[in-house]
């Protein structure tokens, strides 16, 4: 079996053991940080990790009311002028925590003297070394150039941070049943994986989400394209009616990631315009309206919060990237031209 | 002629139009605005809006050290849950003023007293009721679906708010020069209009840049996307290295974005990892050495400084998008399935 397949089905012991170690350490930290005069969240992220990073800006604003704004990393390498983060919680997402772009953005903060976390896998990186507070992401070593665990728990650890930030114990007890439900929407992909082969021919794809599944819908494009070379885009369904939806093909495959929740109708309106343009919809869905009116239905195997959907949903991508790369050819766990770190100046 | 031809050519009337008529004015407002407790931006604005948006991240970042957070409209209008915007400045993009999911974030501002700025072509829109300072474009009529004088008035807008907050005297004397070279560059690509043919049969590209220039990459491929139908997409030079590059396809067209300035030896060393790939090089840049690694050169016409080349890097993108579009066919100024004005929620 190849790394990333490996890596994929640790993904609910991965996730257990972030939550079994970290979630008593950020509840307290979150109480040292509530009492600074925190306005908005500044994050810097690259690849997988800015999705993690678009999960935030949905659960932040959501739950915590407060804005994000992502760092311009070229402000502080290439510029050398990066912006004042008076009223800024800095905020790092990095597996490797090496890229120095991604550390110089956490070392001008605390330069700044704003408090920084680093949340990352590897706790003696220089990355963490620049943090007031490290969050480990404990997924193990992750072999594959292609993340998995480690994304899945930097979305668990943002939505740790939210939910202690606001100390919302329903939240914080919901976050508990997530492992049981990857589990299972693992197995329930994997059994299904050859639902997507019908579109190992086709040359491009287009996902879309909306709102806290937005950047769900970028972590499977990114990861379809890591895995088997197939371009795949991510949108907005808001963003698709702007111009984007000018470039989609006929017989193209759109996933659309549609959980339960309140942007379920905003995705739902968007399926019939892209039938209209001859898409081939494959719905990722716990909605029985959405996945019988799609061309293939990749179900979700249990319902849960929207809020801690991104942790299910993301799955049945990842399975799809898999099963795409495999009916391909070449090596998935280090697929040409691409390096597990990479480090960007 | 089609309009959106008639409307590229007019780009320097509009955008000397907009300079005379708004110059004074912005350097008033500004004044004020500065007095008040300002630690960040927040942005709405969808399509080529949101790429004019992408720019003013950039320039305020470097010149006025100001953070610039982007609004996620579906908090508002799916999620009922808008950020708190303590030290925000709030400015909407659109054209039109139309789009309720925009107006919708300046709304919301506004109850919270935190000062609003409308930038849009239609000063008597639901958009600029809800802003406290209008600034207006100037750009006359647009008729073609596709964005070209409204968008380089929105990039000039974003230019000047961001010299007018500074008092920057240098800068604003910069800016008047713009709409002289903004006349030559728009002959010089016009005239070398046949240099793109070749890639008319290809179905797919990749536009890159960096820093202050990332915006423009995102204009061209929406640009082309929506004229020729053919999926161009944009990455910065950096991100690139993190996973799209995995979905380069032999023989494709990789336009490069490279004018002169602190972001040229970046885009200039993706060059090499891009042609490894087996791409094929179109490079939009004053550099000699970059045009010359090209496969083909469109050459800018004139150097300008680097903060406000996207007024002139985006001109041959847009000629590129224009030719591409008339050697497929098709109604270039209501492309299938788009719409001038669209109304998100």
């Amino acid at each position: 079996m190849s790394w990333v397949e490996d890596e994929l089905r640790e993904q609910p012991a991965a996730l257990e053991r972030f939550l079994a170690r970290e979630r008593d350490e950020v509840l307290g930290h979150a109480h040292e940080l509530m009492r600074r005069d925190v306005r908005y969240l500044f994050i810097a992220s690259r690849g997988s990790s800015a999705n993690a990073a678009r999960y935030a800006q949905y659960v932040f604003g959501a739950f915590n009311r407060l804005p994000v704004a992502f760092s311009t990393p070229s402000l502080y390498t290439l510029y050398d002028a990066p912006p004042r983060l008076d009223g800024a919680l800095a905020v790092a997402i990095s597996q490797s925590g090496e890229s120095p772009d991604v550390v110089s953005v956490l070392a001008e903060a605390k330069l700044q003297q704003r408090p920084t976390i680093a949340i990352t896998n590897e706790p003696e990186s220089p990355l963490a070394e620049q943090a007031d507070w490290v969050v480990p992401l404990q997924a193990g070593t992750e072999r594959a150039v292609a993340a998995t665990k480690t994304y899945l728990n930097s979305v668990a650890a943002v939505a740790l941070l939210s939910a202690a930030l606001a100390r919302d114990e329903a939240r914080l007890d919901s976050l508990q049943a997530i492992p049981a439900a990857v589990t299972e929407q693992v197995e329930r992909s994997l059994s299904a994986a050859a639902d997507f082969d019908r579109y190992a021919g086709s040359d491009g794809g287009v996902v879309v989400a909306r709102g806290l599944n937005l950047g769900t819908a970028f972590e499977i494009a990114l990861k379809i394209r890591e895995l088997s070379g197939i371009p795949y885009e991510p949108f907005s369904s808001a963003d698709l009616l702007h111009g984007p939806i000018a470039a989609l093909l006929p017989g193209r495959p759109v996933l659309v990631v549609a959980p339960s929740g309140p942007a379920l109708a905003s995705v739902r309106d968007s399926l019939a315009k892209l039938r209209e343009r001859g898409a081939s919809v494959v719905a990722i869905s716990d909605d029985a309206g959405v996945l019988a009116a799609a061309d293939v239905a990749l179900p979700l195997a249990r319902t849960v919060p929207e809020w801690l959907s991104p942790l299910t949903t993301v799955v049945p991508g990842q399975v799809a990237a898999i099963r795409l790369a495999t009916l391909r050819g070449g090596d998935i766990d280090r697929p040409a031209g691409l390096t597990k770190v990479t480090l960007t100046r």
